[in-house]
């Protein structure tokens, strides 16, 4: 369709450029931050997908940014992945996107204008789909292309689902397969064409978009919420058990992935996000059935504009489940949040 | 004081590594964009240096974002500087900074990491004599060191400096002197040392904030306002006089200038941006006097973190001035804005 192959022109792509949570970890130790105010109610010590600052006792304001270098050869699906990943980070927090300004990187001499265009297209669809609008950004002349989206949402301060907020007994609901991680390896290193990884493709253009699928009980119901991205399931998982002071039992075989996903992770395409997630929840993490190293993998593979993982009260979870799958078919219950200390993620 | 010299990691640094003005127009205009809502009251048609978003009848959220590479050496002046430049956007609004978002780019492999630790300080300690909050942003393994901000102000809907809001008879106040843009290219090319060019770094730091250098009534007598940035003196007095349907008449010889500005520009050290920024201007500007070339220049100079460009109440203008000399020693008074259609610059 294109002449120009994106994925070609970086070295990595999407969340897998992501720096690594153990080495961002050290420089943000060393870095005097500001002080903090009482109107920021959600900052950086639980991990969230985004921060809250509270306008009003009505209003809080979610704010979030995310950029990354092509993950598809398309430029049209890059800007709409691109947009649909920074917005998902204000989903994650119960709020609604307001909201975005692009953040934009191109090699102006060596591409061609209309691959920009067909970005930004991407996005501005996104964006509009996301009820949100489009107000600026900034472009800079650079060797790769990059883009992403920082973003402003709305929230109600009475309903925020930070990572802080699970409860025992919760149920675990997670709205998109995994296995976009590998997928995307196997594309960059042209094992694969995009046609072949369509469900993979369209799942991460998908907007996580979930309250008008929900009536405002099942709302309430949940109680925290991440998205699943650079850090995998295990990863993400992780932040919460910790923020939240619980464990999680997560049953294997209800997990959602792609239908080629364990194919790809057979033939070996991984990246070295599947090793540094893999070294960031070792701790953590406990099988208590046989699992091979290739099905490890899955809970490893960083995802790009992934999921959102849901922790939802026991008595309204089935029906919170129902709901979303009419808009996400894979949704799945994958366990449930559990008192056990040591934040452990135990897979069943 | 740093083994690495972060300008020669680049091949264009600041606001110069911007997209050209004209280049960037004909890339947006084939973009369809969401459509827009009553509550976005500044958007993209004056452009502004942010967006506005109404939230009640008291509050509108500013919305801007800046980055780019590296236009000095020193890792910790590089964080200070380019967080003075975004969170100026802000400040051009009228507004007020409350929330700031890191956009991190860094070739992890190669840089050390104290590099980036420095960079993070010195906009962290930007961001608090703002007094703003650092809540978050993103970083990617990338082949060149970029950094920037995200920043959320609040404004009074009732007194938001647009572009659209000057008024035939204002003074123009310009608070920090010209010539960033040919000093930063000296030093690119490594003809100074950054202890040569103190003046101009310390100017780039600095933030542009008056609020409280101003009482309420001298506050209320500033109509419109935008700071210099990469389209130079001349570029954002265009806009403001398109957005405005006015025109200006600049008296040369009262516009601020760095010490070494024109020895600088006379020695020929220019960026792309002179020449785009001339072309950007060429049918609006006229000179009634005679101007060299290199005087020229001083109007095209694509200026980092430049001073805010303020159009006042002609009653209020001295007073204003006077306050503001307090922080900003070199601030004058270099013009007038008038009715005259054609939205010309007249350089006197």
């Amino acid at each position: 369709m294109n002449s120009i192959k994106l994925t070609q022109t970086v070295q990595k792509g999407g969340c897998a450029a992501k720096v690594a949570a153990a080495e961002l970890k050290v420089i943000l130790q060393q870095v005097k931050f500001p002080p903090t105010r009482p109107d920021l109610i959600v900052d950086g010590s639980t991990m969230d997908d985004a921060a809250v600052i509270q306008v009003n006792a009505d209003l809080g304001l979610v704010q979030t940014l995310d950029f990354f270098t092509p993950i598809v050869d398309d430029p049209y699906l890059f800007g709409q992945i691109a947009a649909a990943n920074s917005l998902s980070d204000v989903y994650a927090m119960g709020g609604s996107p307001q909201t975005a300004m692009a953040i934009l990187a191109f090699p102006l001499a060596t591409m061609d204008s209309s691959v920009i265009v067909q970005v930004l297209q991407g996005a501005s669809d996104k964006i509009k789909e996301a009820e949100s609008l489009f107000v600026g950004g900034h472009s800079i002349d650079d060797d790769t292309l990059k883009f992403g989206l920082s973003v402003t949402g709305y929230v109600s301060p009475q309903n925020i689902w930070t990572n802080a907020q699970a409860r025992p007994g919760d149920r675990v609901i997670l709205i998109k397969p995994l296995g976009t991680g590998t997928a995307t390896a196997a594309l960059k290193r042209q094992a694969v064409s995009e046609s072949e990884i369509q469900d993979v493709l369209k799942s991460m253009a998908q907007l996580n978009r979930i309250r008008h699928l929900l009536s405002d009980s099942q709302w309430k119901s949940i109680h925290a919420a991440t998205d699943i991205t650079g850090f995998g399931l295990a990863g993400h998982i992780q932040q919460i058990a910790i923020a939240s002071q619980v464990s999680f039992e997560i049953q294997f075989q209800n997990i959602p992935v792609f239908p080629n996903t364990m194919a790809f992770l057979e033939k070996g395409f991984l990246t070295k996000a599947h090793r540094t997630n893999r070294e960031y929840t070792e701790k953590n993490i406990h099988f208590s059935r046989p699992t091979s190293d290739i099905e490890k993998m899955v809970l490893f593979d960083p995802q790009t504009s992934g999921g959102l993982l849901l922790c939802v009260d026991a008595q309204a979870a089935g029906g919170v489940l129902k709901s979303i799958q009419s808009d996400f078919l894979m949704a799945r219950e994958i366990g449930q949040v559990t008192s056990e200390s040591g934040h452990r993620i135990i897979i069943q």
